[in-house]
């Protein structure tokens, strides 16, 4: 049940970065593994979530993860990606690995650890989703992405129901707070930031008046963010605004409070608090010896 | 207020780890600031925190992050490293940073995120020690770090109170119950470990009955990890083991369920609860043009 | 005489980059300079434009890959980024060098190869953008850069005057002839992508005929490529979307037609032509000895 | 019609090169495709050239960058490595590629960038060395190469009929003025190269008058360099030596003087100009669904 | 007959050295073989010892790096790994290879370089071995191995018969002289070591007379390393410490005094004179044509 | 006393090597310094040999390493780069070294091993060129150099008063039998290797019997290695080719045949004996607190 939002990620930065997740893990072995476990003894194991419910992220990844490790690992996924799934008589299955018992149990710390942060990040991104579900507003995500993890974070937000804001530094223009003092306020920002950016990239501010906003919209931003207004704020920006530029707000954005800022008119949230959410707890079962 | 068990992290590890992290923002650029802020403006900044209270980490890391990307910024701690901080009248000022506006705006994500996720670790363990003072029992971490953070992970569970356990596949062994299954049991792995092991390493091994703890003791392990008992069972196994081996409990260590388990007797009780814990909340602001 | 719409590049990257053009050039080690240079001796040289006329590009670039070689060089910019300069009685004097006689000599010819590509780019975008001065359409550039050098070309391009178009995959949404064919039109298209891509990245279209332009009109694209289109076409297109959405005319675009295309009332022509320009003839000179 | 001087490129080293170029333009993910093309399609598409003539270079390259993104693709040259093309009634086909349509729209632009350069540098050697047609007079190049695109760049000039002179600074000793003022003149630079160079090396010295031919000659240079002679310097020169060291005449080859020095009898002209040629116009077009 | 301590080495991490040592050697091309090998051309081919008598140590890190430069060798291993072979009438033939001829040979160098050194490493070890054969000592290695070749030192080692010290500075704890000089002694230094070390490192030390040793044995070490003692010296600290720490001794284990040293009853007698021994000579040779 | 044909290593490359060096030791970090040592304590140290003599090499290297670890440490030479020093009341000081304790100690494995290393190669290099001393035949190095060390073995050897031969497989032809059997003959690869090898690089044929020799002698090659003759092969050898072309004995050059053979009038003799030599034995001491 992958969302509207949603899309695939890049195969060939997923081998990259598997690459380097595995050599963190390793070092220069898994000595534990060589030192116990027969170099030829094949298994069958399987990837179970353990919580009461939790909607899957990252059989993909997970899939690519063991294959740069060992390209002869066959890696079947139990359901669908983007599932949102609850725990019936026993834990949740997700994913059956056959192969070399060595490479399986070498590999699984890092395959877990990415695939239940994903998981995390999807299931927490869901839930707020579900809360706007009564408005057109959309959900967006941050930059505030786990350091190295960004495009699995970003594409984890997808899967659970948002839609993604900039990936990084290059990809969007956001004019924040400190950009508007060094230079001078909104106007003389968003005049420079018109005249130089890339054709291809909207130009957003941060405001956090009316004045402000208002001064945004004749400016002609792309996109204004409201950030941290209270709920009256919002509606008064959002009334004088009146659709000529979408509004994004930002900023406290609590399970509480989400669903009345969405019925304030934005046209988004954003939010970082899916990449704040604990990940799923998962666990590898070797199952039997082939 | 630097635990007993903490030491500091490698600082050319440190410096390493900060170019791949700023590559990840920055792609080609950080736009925003290219297009609007003057190259020769230079400023203060603080980075302060937003939080009712939490305990700092990872002060010099991020230092290095902005002299990896800088080399002239000044850096200043305005607390030190393990402090435990309550917020009075206002945010809780960490670090003063001085130098060119463009450096300043475009290394801040990216230190931001490690410095969050450090004192949201190093926050979190403080809590859990601070629940297990009344016993001799120290808490450990686990393996279950973030993908690519492991050595800012495992240096913030020092500094919240926690001795690290292993950091990867290299430095420990492990024998745990998939061992177990591909080796035909307890006895057999230890067999093997202690005679293959390098001899710097101890051998641990999970157990999850008393008859399972038994067959370990019996069979030499220098470490038991008492997976996912009951209070009872631990008790059991702490009575019957008599301070042969060191045992360590794991498994649910839940926040009511901690000091319980703690008073049980074990030398260690091991959780990666402190590694789902949320980041903490910050944010840098420019402070006045020099 | 930097154009308004260029702005600086990140140093952390060039110097990122600086390592590994010196790695492809050096391999080993440069034999000539090792066996024939004595390692103390210290010089001044100063690299020279030998064409008639010449945009220079990229002085601060080079300066940084002296310095990531050798961090003891002294580098003096004699001119301005940007400048137009012309042949007087001699060469034009570009930079001067103070250092090693062997460092100078050794990471001479990456300086060069790097300098002659940004400132053959910056010469050439000079060129056409001088030609569409009496108009208000603007010059993009394209993604047909040089593999491995695509933050080089496209602040050269920059400086010559042109505004950057996407610089990779990433920042930019364009929707090309295979896309529409992949997806069953521009409509659809458009709206798969408006619905899914980030929200900071505007949507391109590519369209070859007026009713498609009519279409992605329609379709709420947020910008509009013609492909390869004639004058008269080019002028119906603008004529009948009158501004709604802005327009970028490509393909073709010779110095002899490009004055004509500007003409139409187009918001952008882009072309990669700045990207096939000749690199300039510079050259180094040992100047004395110190 | 590979050229007599023509041999292969490493295959391993253009993998290696490969994901460096591939990760430079995808960034994070190529996002147009993602959000427009669905993953389960696929299709065939073809390479063609759009020049009235061009000789074809870089069919295995361009085989193995689509590759290194996703091993499944199938790619068919329809055309010979360094054929020379004319086209007839419409564009020339040169590769035709089967498999996902995501990977293949992705992966575009690198290999055309890649395949453009390489063809563009082999279609200008191949018209140097026709005008050298009537002598035993060979073509070399230099070590103005593309940064990063050495060994493409070399290779492109051997399949375009000139053989290389060295790739970098390791592979050949070369002795230019600068080296000469370092040292204290031509012949204490051949005293100390021929004493101390790798036995594998050919000493090579580049001198601009007559009389330094002739202490270069004395003084056992493997390789004389003549640098911006003039015709009657040149043949001054091979009356001179008469064929004792075989000479290379260097600077200024233009088109229109090519055929004049090469009839002067020396044994070498070696130019950057091919490495100063536009890329040739490729495209990949979309061919159907599979 | 590969030795009780041994086990395997960890493919992936053969896998990313590989390309490592390859690129070392290949620059930008094997030009021998591209200028004379037809490419077309396959052979089977040989890799030969011309020791007199040797142990075989990395057969399949040899099979590894010629897949990892070209995947269609195929590379069969002709003798066990860790057999001990002596010339009969010929050569000893280690393995068989089969593929394109320009593969195997610009793979065979670094193929044939590393097989060298482990072969070397391994037959060394097992001289060393066979003369504590009648006493229980176990034979450690050093972290003196070659930079850059770690785990294969260390693995051949284990081939050898020798049990592994630390791989490196994360995997052991070992108190050396200049430690505790920093540390104010053994006793200081164990505290400090106890307190903070990782719980699933031994904490080694150590000690050059018996005043230390009983010092280190009282502030329970985990093993206790008597360094550069002699033979009195050694006995007296067994004979004092009575099983209660085991005892490694080290320094100037020559060969005619290791089983002296052996027969003094510590646990293991250390030393890197393995990584000191030369490696074995070896040849490949092209068979014939396929 | 740096030999003849010596000259230096490029320091950039030496710092590119450092830090992967270092990184391989470290992993996450020197657990045992860290948990003992004081990150505030300031030391001097000293590197001394502890052989009664030894051949100097690598002072400037193990400079750099220390300082790409901790740039502020201060590292002062004792004696020359070169010098052959006998050990007279006690070690051999090579080099000492201030600053952070911490820093020299976690640095300190890395350094001695590529220290001891260099000096080993350079000490046995110069016991060779010694014995050669009487004929004005000159020692070569050859590519067997210990895998990622290849710059710094052609260092040691140089310094120890050998030549270089080709360093990888870019800067050198060299035609062994192998590609001759894949070629047809001396003659045919001979003539394929003078048509396309860059003109830079010399050709190099191996031959084993005085007609190949023959065959080599008339198809021009520039250098010709006797591949393990007999004494009396090569003064054939000499004799027929009589100083038309440079021969070079290789093969089985132990310590007592090297002079004979040097005697018969060989222009080099070639051998990677030194490579096998075993590291010199040193050590680092803390002399005292600062």
């Amino acid at each position: 049940m992958v969302s509207a939002h949603s899309y695939g990620m890049d195969r060939f930065v997923v081998r990259e970065f598997a690459r380097q997740a595995l050599q963190e893990d390793l070092s220069y072995q898994d000595v534990t593994t060589q030192v116990c476990v027969d170099p030829a003894l094949a298994v069958t194991a399987r990837i179970v979530g353990k919580e009461a419910s939790l909607m899957v992220c990252g059989l993909d990844v997970a899939a690519q993860i063991f294959q740069v490790y060992d390209p002869d690992l066959e890696v079947s996924p139990q359901v669908a990606e983007g599932a949102y799934l609850t725990a019936g008589g026993g834990p949740i299955e997700l994913l059956r690995i056959r192969g070399k018992a060595q490479s399986i149990l070498t590999a699984e710390r890092t395959v877990l650890n990415v695939l239940a942060r994903m998981s995390g990040v999807a299931t927490y991104t869901h839930q707020l989703v579900t809360l706007m579900n009564t408005s057109a507003c959309e959900l967006l995500d941050t930059r505030k992405t786990m350091p190295m993890l960004k495009v699995f974070d970003k594409y984890a937000a997808r899967v659970g129901g948002a839609r993604n804001h900039r990936f990084g530094l290059s990809d969007g223009i956001l004019i924040k707070e400190n950009h508007r003092l060094a230079c001078g306020g909104v106007k003389p920002a968003l005049v420079r930031a018109r005249r130089r950016a890339p054709v291809t990239l909207k130009v957003e501010v941060e405001v956090s008046t009316l004045a402000e906003c208002q001064e945004a919209t004749a400016a002609q931003a792309d996109l204004i963010m409201l950030d941290n207004m209270s709920l009256e704020q919002i509606r008064e920006c959002v009334e004088w605004v009146a659709g000529r530029v979408p509004l994004e707000a930002s900023g406290n954005m609590t399970l509480d409070r989400i669903a009345a800022v969405a019925q304030c008119g934005v046209a988004f949230i954003s939010t970082s608090a899916m990449f704040k959410a604990p990940p799923v707890d998962l666990s590898l079962m070797v199952q039997g010896v082939q």
